[in-house]
């Protein structure tokens, strides 16, 4: 429970997530004013204590602390477009996916209309908001961080000010959020797999959870690797990953595995560069683009 | 310690897997016989302790209990051709890659000559070998895994015995393994991406870190999603996927994204599906191969 009047508190767009930061602020004992096009979505908050504001603009008006969480950069500005005469003096806080130029282009917009910006990120799903251990970053504004740090460590207790530069949530959202799908592919492809053979895929979740271990305590060898830029000490090659990529598909795994292919020629081509013995992290050379030509 | 006498071992292959394997069995205390083609990498372990056998043959005929981690199972299949005859009697148990038909396919050669066989896979990385929480899982005959179910966990703790059949091992092997090399082409990806604007890959591990520790907290979700064939509690829908897959490639990242192309388009097949509303999960569906006409 806060010991000082809690901040009263805004949020544009009642998707699962904002649905989730609004019920979060309103269970901390913020005052807390919602908006969303379709206005039904607002009804279990309203009647958890939120109010539902007529209008964006009235949304943004009742609140020093104003949180969007739309889909992309665009629909949050045509949702705030309507109320920009009323970001002068308040902080707007973004929440949404987006490219690091999308946040960049709606921080020259916001703060074109006197707002103080910052472009945040919840790295987590919506039932995780408000775990002490959530992790939200943000960029932008370090007066908005350090004076609303409180309330915005109600949705998250690992709640981190990245840096002043207004894409930087954007930049590691795409960065870190990178793995994800091609993970969640490579566990389906493998559940189908093991489906097709007439077990359930309930049955590898254990085994899969320890390689994900595995991969977790292998990304700070990685990241050392690409940072050096020495990959000489593999403990797994390039060669290793060669063998998997030039390997004839199983005939009768039932699954679809051309996805899998463009994975497979960077393997090709790291090695090709003469990564073969280096560590697989060396792909991270073949990713670059080549330098655009000055 | 081990209180009675220790099972002689032969471990043949001494790539960094097998070397750990190998040091494994001579640090507990089992007389190990090692062989590889190339007999200078058997200089270590023969320091420690191991003998260096001078042919195959003469590998497999020192002890009752024969691994072998080779690349392949058609690499196993040669290295072993030479020493068929003195299989017979003997448990044979591979530690290598390789589909599910090319396990089977050197069970049916193994037990043609008389041999018991287990093919396994050693779930992590050569520096895990001997760990209590290292995991090995196993497919084939359970009388040799119960008989030398000691000796085996000498090489991790988490030591199992998936079933009779000789290629589950390979097939779970697969379908675990088919996460690793896209997520981690996502996060080279990533750490490249965020290079790209001077900042280290290192600032991102303490994010990635926690994003795999949320994936690792979906999967027995989506694994109940796939198995039940219900996709319509969506934590994570399709649809949500699909804004990131149709958003404009950013321009500034100075990373190739080619390789996530068949990705978005797996994501777009499964929206066209009707699987837009339904959890990422029902990519599953997508991934099934058309059965073949009967």
């Amino acid at each position: 429970m806060p010991t000082h009047d809690p901040t009263p508190v805004t949020v544009i767009g009642l998707g699962s997530m904002g649905r989730a930061l609004a019920e979060a602020f309103v269970a901390a004992g913020h005052p807390t004013t919602v908006w969303n096009r379709t206005p039904a979505k607002a009804a279990p908050l309203v009647a958890q204590g939120a109010v539902h504001a007529p209008t964006p603009r009235a949304a943004v008006e009742a609140s020093p602390l104003v949180l969007t969480c739309l889909t992309t950069f665009q629909d949050t500005r045509s949702a705030l477009e309507p109320a920009a005469e009323a970001l002068a003096g308040r902080a707007l806080v973004t929440l949404n996916s987006g490219s690091p130029a999308g946040a960049r282009a709606l921080a020259a917009w916001a703060t074109g209309h006197g707002a103080r910006f910052l472009a945040g990120a919840v790295k987590n799903v919506p039932s995780a908001v408000g775990a002490p251990d959530t992790l939200l970053y943000y960029g932008g504004d370090r007066t908005v961080f350090d004076a609303y740090a409180p309330t915005l460590r109600v949705l998250g207790g690992d709640t981190v000010h990245l840096g002043d530069e207004t894409d930087l949530a954007a930049l590691y959202e795409s960065a870190v959020g990178a793995m994800l799908l091609p993970a969640l592919v490579g566990f389906f492809q493998g559940a189908a797999a093991v489906q097709a053979r007439g077990l359930e895929a309930a049955s590898m979740v254990r085994y899969a959870e320890k390689w994900l271990d595995m991969i977790k305590a292998l990304l700070p060898v990685f990241a050392r690797e690409i940072d050096s830029g020495d990959y000489t000490d593999a403990a797994s090659s390039v060669n290793l990953f060669l063998a998997d990529a030039d390997a004839d598909p199983d005939e009768d795994t039932a699954v679809e595995t051309a996805w899998l292919a463009p994975l497979h020629d960077l393997v090709r081509r790291a090695a090709a560069a003469g990564h073969g013995e280096h560590s697989i992290s060396a792909l991270t050379e073949v990713l670059r683009k080549p330098r655009q030509r000055a």
